[in-house]
């Protein structure tokens, strides 16, 4: 009884996630499939990268995670299996699994090249139904990725931008990803923000021209103000009590953030 | 193999969904889960009661229905799990349970407090993940809430708007939802309704200026008109037929009804 | 272990989707639910019709495929179960069926009317749940559908547009679908194109006042560039690599397509 998780743009308008899972389901009828998201930003690597490493350490051991967010589509890019701290992904090789492997420990590392786990027509336009899905199913049934193909060490990761804390204390982060509710999450870590915090007392956040105070809790301030807190991805995340940060002052995925 | 539903205001576009999912199955890894909504407006509490009342007599006895729709995450208050009629409810005690509990039995109320059950590390933001989560999972697979807490007799209930009959048997309600379809679904009874016609014959309702006749089914009045009939939930539902009520007619929920 | 999939136009915002489920598991606890899509266009049957077509052959023998796009519902028109190359769909007989019975084998098909498999009581507007839903959990849990009702041989089915080939070679086709990336999928098949493509060299294919190459993948234009191939369906597809056609392109379903 194993888990297979799907993290794609392909949305959830058409049947193109169905077709995967059946697909699936055809070589591996007993496991249990999971929709991280269908709505990454069409061909957004970066963000699905985020998206993996933050649901990566909530699911068991031997779970593999499919990440299917693949601008090159049909060109001559590999695609790749790996184990990460007992886990697997099966993704395009194009840094989505960047993130991850920053945190985790990689284990194992392989491209996805036997044509006999692939589906007997293999389209132009869709590897995720074609090779993905019943590598998946494969590797799902066997709880090993030996078969995919040969071991390799080419992977490619992208350039994240990452948090600097300067000799005075101050930080200097990103937003990496603005979610439904509007929040802001950065790059900046707990560990770090405790540090600073050693230092300095009354620490707040500067966005824009915006001063933004750190708390424990949305509810410690009133509803619709501003207020950054270390949130769930253990990261500083700028939000509004029961509102929409992103709306309220303007953030964005990329825009600099600096704790003083 | 028992049955764990969401309900949830954490929409569709992040990983928020999936962190509860993989959190379950890391301690229940057998059980089915079923999403109910994801896109209950956020901080929502009375249409999400509604939308959970809508469900409940569907699922098999003990399954586990877990709903975080909260504004007051991270503040005191309290989570509660709870049986109704054979099923499980784990919510935070904001008035989530008010339609079921109007209309099913409660057998056994606690308090959701033992850190033993809980995730490790708990965000401030995300109980949903640390700690809703892994209760659901552990009620899942032991069939009972009995660890989960003491027991209590606190519990959180809105105050609800109900349907009146008059003297003259007209009855005046509310509408309480508007479904995607556009379709506007009030709190009146199909019993209140039957008594009514058994006084007079020929009745509509009357929602602001517009008259619109009660029938049976959709298809009695032409594509494009509206049609007031006893709908899925077995109350009172105002309809255009193959169009959209709420458009058409300008409805939106907490809406005075009349019917005469 | 079987699969149970769904297709409606009921969207994801309100609770049908998991009212449904909910009635399925009452029946066939163990079955594996998979959601085709819920987000076809109200009432848009040959939508579904082509949507249902797409993943049929991704699911393994004995998936039970309920399909609910059913302008008509509440009204006197059948429900049917069919057998189709050793799968089953259970859907209102209105057209659904048709890219699949053109394309499978269709080895039984029988009136859904045995109520001793329906719900208790039967709503006007939601046969998705009280109808289709505990007769797909029975098929699901026997396998069969000797039960459902008699067997029969009316069968609606839709008027499709079919491609044609002329006798210079030329092929005239409709858009007959666009999915959420903005790409046309066309009724054009690839061994049309392959015939064509022997007569002459240098095929592209004109839409409104627009010619588009034909390639074998996305990639083999730059990034903004409208192409054509033969994608995912195995039939010709209007794209633009990393962009959308039906917005570039204004297309639409429906649409002439001329490949020359």
């Amino acid at each position: 009884m194993s888990i297979v998780t799907l993290l794609t743009d392909f949305g959830l308008y058409d049947q193109y996630v169905a077709a995967v899972k059946g697909v699936i389901l055809q070589i591996a009828p007993k496991v249990t499939i999971v929709d991280v998201t269908h709505q990454v930003a069409p061909h957004n690597v970066l963000q699905a990268a985020f998206v993996l490493r933050q649901v990566f350490d909530c699911f068991p051991a031997e779970t593999v995670h499919v990440a299917v967010v693949d601008p090159g589509v049909g060109m001559v890019r590999p695609i790749i299996a790996a184990r990460y701290s007992g886990q697997f992904i099966i993704a395009p090789d194009n840094g989505l699994v960047s993130l991850v492997h920053r945190d985790f420990v990689l284990e194992e590392l392989r491209a996805v090249q036997n044509p006999m786990l692939f589906r007997k027509n293999i389209s132009a336009s869709f590897h995720g139904r074609d090779i993905l899905a019943p590598v998946a199913g494969h590797v799902a049934r066997t709880g090993r990725i030996t078969e995919v193909g040969p071991a390799t060490d080419k992977l490619a990761l992208l350039n994240l931008p990452t948090a600097a804390v300067a000799a005075d204390g101050r930080i200097r982060g990103q937003i990496l990803y603005i979610d439904h509710f509007g929040n802001a999450l950065t790059n900046i870590e707990r560990a770090d923000l405790e540090r600073a915090a050693r230092r300095r007392s009354g620490l707040s956040v500067k966005v824009g021209e915006q001063q933004v105070p750190i708390h424990q809790v949305y509810g410690q301030v009133p509803a619709g103000t501003p207020v950054a807190l270390v949130g769930s991805a253990n990261t500083l995340e700028i939000a509004v009590n029961q509102g929409s940060a992103a709306r309220q002052l303007g953030l964005t995925a990329g825009q600099d953030v600096t704790v003083e």
